[in-house]
């Protein structure tokens, strides 16, 4: 079923016409067309691009002339953005908006998002509108076909960059550059610049709190390196995170502390399957972490798809039950001032019993 | 002046009491608050981050918790986007940014951005509301001297991203991971992570036309290279491009091509002086070019700031005259089937009197 049907089914549902989608994030989930984002939202586009559907899968994008040619199974208006002239590329977005409203026939009621749909449209689409974000952050959740080889992709390359970056940390090495060289490693592997989000960090003082920035620190004998690595490929996120020591030769607290989050991470796959509740799934992944003596101040993990983190989050009361192929990160770690931090994250599929790794990478601290 | 205190002017002038701004772009002009853009919009966000900047200098920042705290002379909310339960980040955004009103006792008339302005926040503010795009862009072209501080950084990474550029390219290399290492290069002297726009193609093929997207292509001697590399450094963006060629031995037809776009950049360089009208001197340059034999199919030139491109465009048709402290990137060009392409980019200050290259780098095809 491709998502432009799975769309109208949930408009029927919600008692709306059509789905008029302005994340860049739906617009990829709608419509396969990828919206460039790795410079914020482009300097040429007259607003957020944007996805209509309908409830009888017709559908249409509206975007900037930079953008446009994407191919698949939609209407396309592609605006004047970028000329060789003066022009106004909101009042360009505008009557392309129009045009698509026209041309799809869109009336009725309308299913909108609260956070991006933007004021250069207010005027020109029905009032009857619902904010539609919740039960579109659950149809997103669940992937179909064509959606499972794209995480896969997506998830093989950040495992390609794992691969380098093990390879790179040495000592003498410099965090900030190796970063930079990790990055390069997926982009070649996908053929495409890859938005990026994630952190290199390295060293006892850095990894041992959450949210230090990439330095240009020098890599030395002994460090620990937290490395997580969450690649955008062809509109769909990859996610992973490993941990280990620079030279291989960790010292028996950073051990125990490594084996506390890695059999974690065993026992979420292990334990991961369809019907299982994500509070559930939370407290026991916790409860184990317990027991081995540490805990981690932050979610056990988040679904992803065309968004790094989105629905369903492994927080303590979400009571939503996991379904066949929603794609779940998980991310067990600890981190304790003089010793450094850890992390060991894996993308996992939901099958129709249990779990499995998506494309898994070596995942030892040694 | 301050920022702030500028917006205050104009806000005079536009009959407005407050500027109420979710462009990244803008809300980093006014406060200085740098929003991250390198994945879109964060998916802990409930909507774009806000400016409110009043006609006496009051202002405020509504922002995820992810980005707080960045310091700057207005008030800040940073409400709960990331959190360890479920939680409502629209709601969350929408009860800070009524908190934030409250507190700057915001009413009256207010100027927004139709391109970014969400339906989240329509019901929450006064409906005396007029769209201030064209006015703030003209404000935003004129740098006060902490911008112009900021510009020369960003110009002086990315002109150490060229000669970086230079350097790696050597016969047997990799396209995409020399890219990927340019990057990093320009990350390290920054000491941080930067948004990246631009390019860095290879060959004959690749560079004669525009839009080659980068690839895994290996270079080889002879090779054209065109390397246009523009990083945000601290909010500000900048900007560049040099063309030359693999073992420095350009064929002559490719010389006179080089020779008509770098001459064209020098004259620009002489001619760009406050007053002088962004039309007349695109005219000036194309003139050039074309006596020259060559032109080029695309802009002269663009403004830069806290977008990558902004107002003035030097296109044929924009009677906007230079001001002094205007950032203008300039950057004739040729694309030449069976031959390659090429284009000579400088950032330029408009002076008193005059024009000054901001960072300059190499700027030879040899």
């Amino acid at each position: 079923m491709t998502n432009i049907e799975r769309l109208g089914s949930l408009l029927v549902e919600i008692d709306a016409d059509w789905a008029v989608l302005t994340g860049a994030d739906s617009v990829c989930f709608a419509t396969g067309h990828v919206v460039p984002i790795e410079i914020g939202q482009s300097p040429f586009a007259g607003g957020p691009t944007v996805a209509f559907v309908g409830r009888d899968g017709s559908a249409g994008v509206v975007c900037p002339n930079t953008d446009g040619g994407q191919g698949g199974d939609h209407e396309e208006i592609a605006y004047v953005g970028f000329a060789n002239q003066v022009t106004d590329q909101v009042a360009n977005y505008r009557a392309a908006v129009t045009e698509m409203v026209g041309r799809l026939g869109l009336s009725g009621s309308i299913a909108i998002e609260a956070s991006s749909f933007p004021h250069a449209l207010s005027d020109l689409l029905p009032d009857s509108r619902q904010t539609a974000d919740a039960p579109l952050a659950r149809l997103r959740a669940v992937k179909n076909d064509a959606e499972v080889a794209l995480m896969t992709n997506a998830a093989q390359v950040a495992a390609a960059g794992q691969k380098e970056a093990r390879r790179l940390s040495v000592p003498g090495a410099c965090e900030m550059e190796n970063f930079g060289h990790v990055r390069s490693a997926m982009e070649v592997m996908a053929n495409a610049r890859c938005p990026l989000a994630g952190e290199y960090i390295t060293g006892v003082d850095g990894t041992s709190r959450l949210g230090t920035p990439i330095s240009d620190r020098t890599l030395e004998n002994g460090d620990p390196v937290l490395c997580d690595l969450a690649p955008r490929v062809a509109g769909y996120w990859g996610d992973s995170c490993s941990a280990f020591i620079v030279g291989g030769e960790p010292v028996d607290a950073y051990r125990r502390m490594y084996d506390a989050a890695k059999s974690t991470l065993d026992l979420a796959i292990a334990e991961l399957r369809p019907g299982l509740r994500a509070c559930d799934f939370d407290a026991t992944l916790r409860a184990h972490m317990k027991g081995m003596g540490f805990e981690y101040p932050h979610h056990s993990g988040h679904g992803i798809g065309t968004s790094v983190h989105e629905f369903p989050r492994l927080v303590p009361d979400e009571t939503t039950a996991f379904e066949e192929n929603m794609f779940i990160m998980v991310e067990p770690g600890s981190y304790a001032p003089g010793l450094g931090g850890l992390r060991c994250e894996f993308m996992l599929r939901v099958t129709a019993t249990g779990a499995e790794v998506v494309a898994p990478f070596e995942m030892t601290c040694a």
